[in-house]
Formats: structure tokens, sequence, C-alpha cells
């Protein structure tokens, strides 16, 4: 695509702290913010600083630009063809996408242009995604001749089996209100609204207990691969423990004498 | 909320039975039906009574008063706070959850006013469930410090889990219309309609033959968290067995000779 | 239903191959094309060749006459009543329909008329579907006494396990549109653009890596059944190894020189 190489000065990623939200912006505007093998591993790098910074409460990624992401860096990964690299960075793009769901924090997908291949599949991955109505989205590798097997596990935990395998096959993509039908996304907004509606998610759970929220993220991902009777079995510890949370005798009492909590900062 | 002490004489749990339909109604309409102890005991007990009795073919489970269940008896919850407590409390509570899986009988939740935390997990583990257009439903243990974990394994198996998961960190209300898309329900209607519309789902599973529902009940579940392999080999059994119950041959005959079939009783 | 005996000379299932595209055709259009012994004989054949054989590329399934298929032979079945002939059946129909996921190629179902239980299973294992507006789907054997079990685990894996207990307990139809939204269906069009309709899908297949299509087929249906951790671990290997492919280092180098690709022919 007569590219420029990548020489900018500018960090790759960008990360503001505001008030218990820690932004990540994915800075490559000009080529759309591919995950680059140096990306991966700022976001890897990020991620793990966020992960034990108790002041952070809510993750919210974004990307620079017209676009969220766009998927790998496909002019570096013909420039490196060999075996041996494919492997690492497909392997670390799948540690960066695990690594969303074993964060403590929630993490809020913030979408507009377009995500397409890994950057749909960071979507995918988020818990919790708003777009702007102009987004679109697609897994759109088969394209060019590389089938999205990777953001196929994730797009196919979001939506239906055969939704995903038609993308799959056919590179097709959809609006931003098929995708929230279908299950990829929680709220679709005017671009204008895109930032308000996703701080006003981001708000909703800084002003819940965070301790709760740390431990439900955790479980909810376990007991999803779990049978039935397992999950309910490890739910219930779960709920045990978490009613010996200062958070939770505070928020009961509250509710009991009809007045606002006060929950811990963290 | 300055609840009266439930000293009240009318008993925790109503069992009317018609026509092969037990209903069963959670009778603590002021404190909107909570799930105390007590109320798990009555209700775990009314489900092994029914689990025995040939003479019920569909269960259908409803509330008192302005709605179907609050959820815990935060009340009680509080003034009993020791571990033990609570690790007994939510494992009879997902007991009674998974009772209604095992349960030979379809349950169908008939759900007006609110359904909330415990009382949404109930909603998401009947086998069916027909509301109010009136009706509204949250996992909102997280408004008072408490993440709904256990609540989450059933909403997560009914809805997408961005859906779940937005769901359980914000205690967001959802709306029956909203709830039928997202997979909680299976019918919506006004509400003085809601009684008609349950009895003609249930009268529709009566007409049908009690031994084939039983046994496709059991294998509906069992599959769910078998390999697809695995579950077809169950299946293909379950189905070969089915072929030799007196109401598949009847069923069969009747149909090849253009007459309505005469299943047995039970 | 006063039937004729199958004594017809005419082939069971036609098949009809066209530019990458394999036809196959239930051709039993007086008796609503049921899946008989032979008939489920006919088809694994085909689709054995059809595995074999590199020129296809897409594979169509679709029924003669008004139906697309209207499930079992169940006057052959009561004419054989013994167990062993009912397990062999059933056996046969599961091998069939794990078949269809096998398969390399991606297989579309084309729906006309009815899809009833056996018929709506097979609708629901095809990779992708297309139907007519017209189209009515049910897994209806509890009329006759006989519990869906084997297509209710298809259907459970494309729809929300309230919509399909309902559908499996009551026999109730679902039009084409609910279909969709549910999942069962990719495609809803009227039946008069039914054939253009899946031309163009199987097209924009036949268009793309016929290599990158095979392996990632193969992985979508493995990792659907692996936990997330392990099914990224196979998708990571998948991946790499698909940047091996001739078709990924041409389909990618003719998108960064802003040229359409040209792939091999399978």
């Amino acid at each position: 695509m007569a590219m420029p190489p990548d020489t900018t000065a500018e960090p790759l990623l960008l990360r503001r702290d505001d008030a218990g939200v820690a932004t990540l912006t994915l800075n490559r505007p000009a080529r759309f913010n591919p995950l680059s093998l140096a990306m991966l591993e700022a976001l890897l790098e990020a991620f793990d600083a966020i992960a034990r910074d108790p002041q952070v409460r809510v993750v919210v990624l974004a990307g620079a630009g017209k676009a969220f992401c766009a998927g790998h860096d496909l002019k570096e990964m013909r420039a490196t063809p060999a075996l041996g690299f494919q492997q690492r960075l497909f392997r670390l793009c799948s540690r960066l996408m695990m690594k969303l769901t074993e964060l403590p924090q929630p993490v809020i997908a913030r979408v507009h242009g377009i995500a397409t291949a890994a950057g749909c599949q960071l979507v995918a991955m988020c818990d919790l995604a708003v777009a702007a109505d102009s987004a679109r989205f697609a897994v759109s590798g088969i394209d060019v001749g590389l089938f999205c097997a990777a953001p196929g596990v994730a797009l196919s935990r979001n939506v239906g089996r055969k939704q995903a395998f038609e993308m799959l096959v056919t590179g097709r993509f959809i609006d931003a209100h098929e995708a929230r039908r279908c299950g990829l996304l929680n709220r679709v907004v005017a671009e204008a609204a895109l930032d308000a509606e996703v701080a006003a998610l981001a708000a909703a759970i800084v002003a819940r207990s965070a301790a709760a929220i740390r431990s439900g993220k955790q479980l909810f991902y376990r007991q999803l691969e779990m049978g039935v009777d397992a999950a309910y079995q490890l739910a219930a510890e779960t709920m045990a423990h978490n009613m010996m949370y200062d958070d939770a005798a505070e928020g009961i009492d509250a509710f009991l004498a009809r007045r606002p909590p006060m929950f811990k900062g963290s």
C-alpha cells in the first residue's frame, strides 16, 4: 500500500489515566494501527503494568486516527517470511488476547472506523465493546489467502457459529448494528457520542466495588469453560468469600438503610 | 428496607395442581419473595416431591404479589455473617438451580415485575420462560458489592458473553423485550395475557408423550456438556430406545393413518 | 400418509458439478425427501467421493420438489421396528451429520419448503444455510412421540438453549426470518432469488484460497470444542503454517501491490 516505513518517533502506544480509567491508544494512525511485533510487545508491557496498578479500575482500548485496528502488519510479515517468525508473531498475539481476559480490570473496546482480522479479534476479546454506528467489522484474512483462525477463536465465542463461519470464509464486513445484534458489541452510538458513552460505561464500573469486580471477572471466564455443576461449586465459593469483603457488608448495610454505599477505592 | 420480620403464618411456597401442571408460587409478596434459607429448603422439598409424582407433567414457577423474585434475603445474610453460613446458603442455592435441570418434568418460569440476582438466575435455569412485557431483569448484586457469580453461571449459558458481562459489572436492568431478544425468555406478552400464555405452553407439553419428554430433557442437558461426536452417540442411542416406547409406535402409526395419537398419561 | 412404495427408478440423490460447486439434491420429492437408510447411505457415499475430489470447492445441499427434507422415513422405521434396526439407522444418520463438519469443503444448505426433524438437523449441521423466506423449520418428532434428541444436538449448537428446548418439547414451527434471527440461517431471500443467492455465496468461497479454507474449516470446528487457551495455541500454529502457503504469499503481495490476487485452483 506504499506505506511509509515505521520510522516515526511517536510512541507506538499512548496511555492516559483519569479517575480510575486507563486509556490505551494504538498510535500508528497512518497505517490503521497494525499489530506489528513491536505493537504487540508494547501492549503486553502496558497490560502487565496495569495489572499491578491498583489505581486503574477500568481500561479503555482505542485507536488513533481513522480506524480502530486493521489487524496484523502484513508488510512486516512478508519481509520476514520464515516459519519461526510467523510462529513467534502469532504466539505473541495469542498471549496478548489471553491477557485481556486474565487482566484483573475490565477492558472496554472503543471502536470506530474499521476493526478487521486481529483488530476484530481485539474487540471480541475485550470484556465490553462500544462502537460508533459508522464502524465496520470483518475477519478478512481470507481475502489475502490467510484464514483468520485465531480471530475465529474469539469471534465464535461472541457470535453464533454460522455467522462466524460465513465471516471467516467470505471476509464479509458487517456494520455496527449487525455486530451488536449478533453479540460482538454492547452498545452502538453516533461517533460524536462515542467518548461520552464509553466514559459513562467506565464510570459505572468505577463506582462499584473494585474487589468484587476483580474476583467476579476472574470467576466469569473460569466458569465459562466448566461444566455447569462444577461452575456452580466454584461460583458458590466465590460468592461466600465475596460476602466476607468489607464492600459487601457496606453495600448491603447501605441498601438496607436506604443510603448510598461507600466502597473502598480499590 | 424496614421490612417486617418474617413471622407470617402463611406458607413460604404454595402448590396448586391442575391437569398435569403443578404451579409453585413463591409466597413472601411483601418482600418480593426472597430466596431465604427456608425458601430454598421449601423449594428443594417441593421439587423432590414433584420428581416422584407421575401426575405432574409440567411445573410452573411463579411469584406472589408485585414481583417474581428479588434474589437472596440480604437481611438474613447480614444477620448471620459467618463464612460457614454463607457457604451453606450458596451451596444450597446452587443445588436448587441444578435441581431445575435434573427434574424429569419441564419447568416454565412465569415472570412478572422484577427478577433480580438469584431471581434472574431462576429464570435462566428454568427450561422455558414466559414474561409480562412489564417485567425487568438484572443481576444487580454488584450494586451492593456482591458480584452475582452464580447467577452469571446461568445467565452466560442463556445469553452472549458480552451482554452477560455488562449486566454483571453494571447491574443494569433489561426489559422483557431485550431479555427475549438476547435469549433469556421464550415469550413476552401483556401482563393480562401472562397466565393464558403460560397455560397454553404447558398444555402443549402435557398433550405430548410424557416418556419421550422425560428422556429427551435428560438427554438435552447431558449432550450440551459433551463434544459433538460423543453427544451424537448418546443421542442416537436415546432415539433408538425412544422408538421402543409404546408412545412412539402409537404416534407414528397415528401419523401414517392420519388420525390423532393417543399417548399414555405419563 | 398413503404414500406409494419407493419403487421409483429415479436415483435417490442427484449430483451436478459446475465451476467448483457440487450440488447434491435429495430426490424423493413425492415423499419430501426422507432420510431413509438408503438415502443416508447415498449421501455418505457422495460426501466420501467429494472429500477426495480436488475439483470441488463448495457443496450445496438441496431438496427436489416442494420441500428440503422432512426428516427420517417413518414408514420404513415402523416396518422394521427391532431395536437393532433403529440403532443402525440413528448411528448412520449421526455419522452423516459428523461428515458434514469433517468434509474439507464448506457445505451450504439451500432450504425451501420445510426442513423438519433430521431435515432441520441437516440445516443446522451445514456450515452455511440460505433459505427462501417461505421456508419453515421444526424439530417436530415429539408430535409422534419421538423426541428429536439428535437434531437437538445440532440445533442447540446453532441457537440459544431456551429456543432449542421449546422447539424440541412443543414441535413448534418457526419461519425463515425467526430462524435467521436465532442463528440457524445465514441469509433469507425470496424463493425466486434463492438459487442466485446460494450461487453468489458459493462463488465468494470459490474465489478464495482453497488451501486456506480447507485448513481453516478443520481448525474452526476443532477449536470450538477446546478451552480458549488451547484453542489459541492450535490457531496460532495453523496461521503460522498458513503463512507458508503460496496462496498467502500471493494474496499479501497482491494486496500490498494493490492488484487482484491469483490463487491456485485448489
